[in-house]
């Protein structure tokens, strides 16, 4: 059923010295910061030859990330992203087998404008997971 | 200098049902099971199209992993890997940018028979990064 690893998200406490790092130090192909209001934070993309970082900073006083950067202020590695061929497919699978999905249970439409869905970490090995209709 | 996201290796409490669950409800393709003592783990290969994960479980009694375990009782997220050309150059970079290097700064050979290196969280915004020579 899981495709793809679309990105790893990693949530970090200053967006313009995590940026600089990886565009400097690592050497990696680094996009512009983009503001994702409906999602409560400022993105920015690093390309890799087959995947995707997106490191995730807080935007507006909601943001989801914010706790996680109160209990890690260092930040860390905040989810990761599975790429599914049919999303209503795949939460109804999930749920059949008695795992969570976080929220409503409807899919929204993410950072990439695709339909995603997350799945509570306590089901998954402690990981946040989350699934977009590639 | 980075390439590709070699994988991205989540430590797990219990490997059996981690593993039937990755090849059943999430329908990927996993491999058997594989100790590593040197490494003090027994690792599952997940492959997916574009990268893998592994699946990490402690074995032996100083198992680098147990720490995080009973910090994480659900298991996490425990480090992403990154390839890297030449290792060494990539080495005497980071250091060069004040980027601390894990252990003794000479590279490892890693659980894929390669050189590895461990980078320290604090300087990575709080992820562990693994640098493999591709």
């Amino acid at each position: 059923m899981i495709g793809r690893l679309n990105h790893v998200a990693i949530a970090v406490p200053d967006l313009a010295a995590a940026t600089a790092q990886y565009a400097g130090t690592l050497g990696a192909s680094v996009r512009p910061p983009q503001d994702e209001p409906d999602h409560g934070v400022t993105v920015v993309f690093i390309d890799l030859p087959n995947t995707k970082i997106e490191l995730l900073y807080p935007l507006g006083e909601n943001s989801p990330i914010q706790g996680f950067l109160d209990k890690n202020p260092s930040g860390g590695i905040h989810h990761i992203c599975y790429e599914v061929d049919d999303i209503l497919a795949a939460r109804d699978r999930l749920q059949a087998a008695g795992a969570r999905v976080l929220g409503s249970g409807e899919p929204k439409i993410g950072a990439h404008g695709k339909p995603v869905l997350f799945l509570h970490p306590k089901d998954f090995n402690g990981c946040l997971i989350e699934l977009e209709q590639a």
